[in-house]
């Protein structure tokens, strides 16, 4: 991290770049590090691919937002990608600054940079940006904070995630004595649906059954639900979870037509079944509790196949 | 807190009691505080009005429950309990003790005891308990850790709710430290629904409907549909943040028929209407965002009745 704040005491006029289709740990990591700079007398602009989401327009610093017109910097700094493929239109401010820095928590970063973070133990990148802004000098002000709580919570849902360390929780500790609002920050991020997501979990539901003596969940939603509501595609998340989470369900199925006649299917196991086995048999993959497939077929037809893999190991 | 370690450190025979539909705080700290004597050697009972709950079956310590047959203890510690009439058929446990310690967090508390200890601003029993044990020289075990944790994120919703403080995360970063298995204990705790909760879920999606241009959600549940799965008065827990969460909403109204005829009215606001005053129109009352009453009439009505008083100050 010297190495780091060397290059950063020595810049005046930084970038600073995140992943596309950006989310809170992104975002909140950019706006943190960008007020901290902004703090130190430096001239910093985010140069962002697509708007700030709604659900995120909370976040302070957005005045630091600014529209790249080839101008040089001599500094770029990027944060939470692990890709240059990831910054889309914006990989040249990259290239084009003079010296460049690369901070993230992801397992398969493969940037190059001149000072170059990787922390895979980090939940969320930040965590990252807290250690670094403590280590300028520069004081956590409740702007910066909030934009770090933001990233934080998103990354872990909330301390959730098998990634949550204590350090997370200490962070966290730190950042909320400095008067972040953050029961509205969870409200915002968390308690917020889409009308096409409520929709779709309505048919989810509508067309969940059991079998298996209740031990087995089963639900779907077809072509042409999918079309009618314009669904996006984190609509879908967390949707197989409304049979996993049913009380004496072991294993949940969910599945998706994705292209009429083709089901993108999840598996979901709460205690014992070895779901990626099952979705190995579909020449899909995953983990023990967690796997997807594709496959081709009717709807009826696949329900069976699927559940009659399942019946097997129950 | 001086007072409480010199009247545990001179008892050998302790008797521990908390409130009735004892809940994961209430559990925790009992399992806690009995685990932590344990240790230091002494004869401890847990006495408890009810089985522990499916969902906190986890919790270690179960082996220290025991049936009260009118024997004599020099301690009983009551913790997460304001009010005597809470203890249920084991206030004479407390009662026929020769000490009382009392530790709890709530604002209403009216215990009488040798050893008091209100801390108004803990977020959970469960962080007194941390810290009196702590004091008590204690090592803070896996086994205890599990239960503290589970007492702090069953009080603060996973650590959502504006009574979580900097001090909820320092204890949950030390506890998280223990090896406490907290994504399995969040599953349990959070990600768990009951049959009779998924059917009513589905209903109030069914039911629900918009008005004032997506401004207002309503929603509704009749008696025969509340008889028919035998619901639990937390099945409907939440049930009016289904319409508050659908994005564009400002007001949700929840209907739920309690008696044939008499509808329970919940009301949540967003951002800016006060629907405690909405509440008193029909002699309810509750908070500027969330707010109830009851009102006896039909569906139809009672739904243009309080969509009328909305309409006025949207
Ligand atoms: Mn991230
Ligand atoms: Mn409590």
């Amino acid at each position: 991290m010297k190495n780091l704040i060397n290059i950063i005491q020595n810049s005046s006029k930084v970038a600073i770049v995140t992943h596309t289709s950006a989310d809170g740990d992104a975002l909140g990591s950019s706006f943190g590090i960008a007020l901290a700079l902004e703090g130190m007398g430096k001239k910093v602009s985010v140069f962002l691919e697509e708007p700030v989401p709604k659900m995120l327009n909370f976040l302070p610093g957005q005045h630091l937002v600014a529209e790249y017109k080839g101008e040089f910097h001599d500094l770029c700094i990027c944060v939470d990608t692990s890709d240059m493929k990831r910054l889309g239109e914006r990989a040249e401010i990259y290239s084009n600054a003079a010296r460049k820095i690369t901070i993230d928590h992801h397992t398969t970063n493969n940037m190059q940079a001149d000072g170059l973070w990787i922390d895979e133990s980090a939940a969320a990148t930040g965590e990252m940006i807290y250690k670094l802004i403590k280590a300028l000098n520069v004081d956590i002000s409740r702007d910066i904070a909030i934009n770090l709580y933001t990233a934080i919570v998103t990354d872990t849902g909330g301390f959730r995630y098998s990634n949550t360390t204590p350090e997370s929780h200490l962070i966290a500790a730190d950042l909320l004595s400095r008067n972040v609002p953050f029961t509205d920050i969870i409200k915002k991020v968390f308690d917020t649906v889409s009308y096409s997501k409520m929709v779709l979990m309505k048919k989810t539901l509508d067309n969940l059954t059991l079998h298996f003596d209740g031990k087995v969940a089963v639900s779907y939603l077809l072509y042409d639900d999918i079309k009618s509501v314009d669904a996006q595609t984190d609509d879908f998340e967390g949707l197989v979870n409304v049979g996993r989470n049913l009380e004496g369900v072991e294993v949940s199925l969910f599945l998706r037509e994705e292209q009429p006649g083709v089901f993108k299917g999840s598996l979901r196991a709460n205690e014992y079944v070895d779901v990626a086995q099952i979705a190995s048999v579909f020449s899909g993959g995953g983990h023990k509790r967690a796997a997807g497939f594709s496959m081709a077929g009717g709807l009826e037809e696949t329900m069976e196949k699927v559940l009659s893999e399942i019946g097997k190991v129950l």
